[in-house]
């Protein structure tokens, strides 16, 4: 893997620039792209990142999607554009991903340019639904987040944002999220960064849970938060204790 | 699947009994089983169980192992007695499987009569180490929960208690520990009465989190806690918010 410019940033966990390192990411002022922002779970988590302050790039397959999206997040004092997918990895500082798992791979190849030396946020779920519920997928590199790696030899690949209720990012009435925020990676400047970044929304934490092999088990407990969502009606989120 | 007598047994999440049915434990007199009890997690198991008021029994490989971590464990007031696993798996009302991985398969097959009509609580986490960390095996079942639910056809199996520290659990001036045990399995009843079981420690809440064909990735979540401990010098659990 190629040595990206998040490498060099070193943030610590309160977000405080914690190393003599150049390269000192402002976090409050990176521009956030997200490509499926047409979804949910990205439209919600770009919702959130621009009431923190961020530009948020909304991107979609088309220029026009991602404008459609965009305008449906559009609340007054925010700043949201919509875009392409490609337009959205070229312009932004980090980039989330939040395609459906079915377009993961295809999508990401085809991003292999613009998302260059940037940090990539995976935060797809790879699922199955039946009507026993949901259930984890196998995937051949062993998580999403791996396969974004294997796909995007240039990028710094952090997995985190899975547990993410959807249902309660997109809700305007609610103005804190109460959960922790699992983060994984390779990159120790990568990983700070991208829990500084959780710790941008209201309620959330971000706490570094392992190195990227550890990222399966993360994306498939999704399907044990739908469990307890459907047993006790509830938007389960996750506290880690004792940190 | 044989029709066990657990699956008669109708708890509520409040421990209180809430069907119609016949046979309704009292979960404060259950005797609780652990194989392995000499290591550090069944062993911390059991002796959280024996302070709350359970008669526990420590199962080892042989008679003289299960004596001596039951003589290890002993405290005032605390009734622990230690003998052979299968004596155990014979004598207990429910059992808690913490043997290690590598003898898992082995030791549960070897118990199968035993066993037979009783609620398995299953723990185990299927981990591997190296100098990166702890990292999840692939197990041909899916998980230790589904191994054992195929190796023991005429039990009912729940997966629990995987993510409780050892080290707190074995903590004599650790009076409550913090944590929420995710419970998984395919028996109503069985993991109503787990849930009830896990409430009996105090601190912790019992979480229906799932069927068993989602425990795997709650055993692995181990890896990831594993480290959250290594960073934060934590003793990490989970809490699940909105239940």
């Amino acid at each position: 893997m190629s040595r990206s410019r998040a490498a060099k940033a070193r943030i610590g966990q309160d977000g405080r620039v914690a190393s003599t390192d150049r390269v000192r990411p402002d976090v409050p002022a990176l521009t956030i792209g997200i490509l499926g922002g047409s979804g949910p779970q990205g439209g919600g988590l770009g919702l959130r990142f621009a009431a923190a302050g961020h530009l948020v790039l909304i991107g979609s397959r088309s220029t026009e999607r991602g404008q459609q999206a965009a305008a449906a997040l559009a609340r007054p004092g925010l700043r949201i554009e919509g875009a392409g997918n490609a337009t959205v990895a070229e312009r932004a500082d980090v980039v989330i991903i939040a395609v459906p798992w079915e377009g993961h791979r295809q999508t990401l190849a085809a991003l292999r340019e613009p998302l260059a030396g940037k940090i990539v946020i995976d935060c797809v779920n790879p699922l199955g639904f039946d009507k026993g519920g949901a259930f984890a997928l196998a995937v051949p590199e062993g998580s999403a987040a791996q396969q974004a790696a294997a796909v995007l030899p240039d990028s710094t690949i952090v997995a985190a944002f899975h547990h993410v209720s959807a249902v309660l990012l997109a809700d305007d009435a609610v103005t804190k999220i109460d959960t922790d925020v699992l983060v994984l990676g390779d990159d120790r400047a990568a990983t700070d960064l991208v829990a500084a970044l959780a710790e941008r929304i209201p309620g959330m934490r971000g706490i570094y849970a392992g190195a990227l092999r550890n990222a399966g088990q993360v994306e498939a407990l999704t399907a044990n938060l739908i469990s307890v969502n459907r047993r006790y009606k509830s938007h389960a989120g996750l506290r880690v204790t004792d940190v």
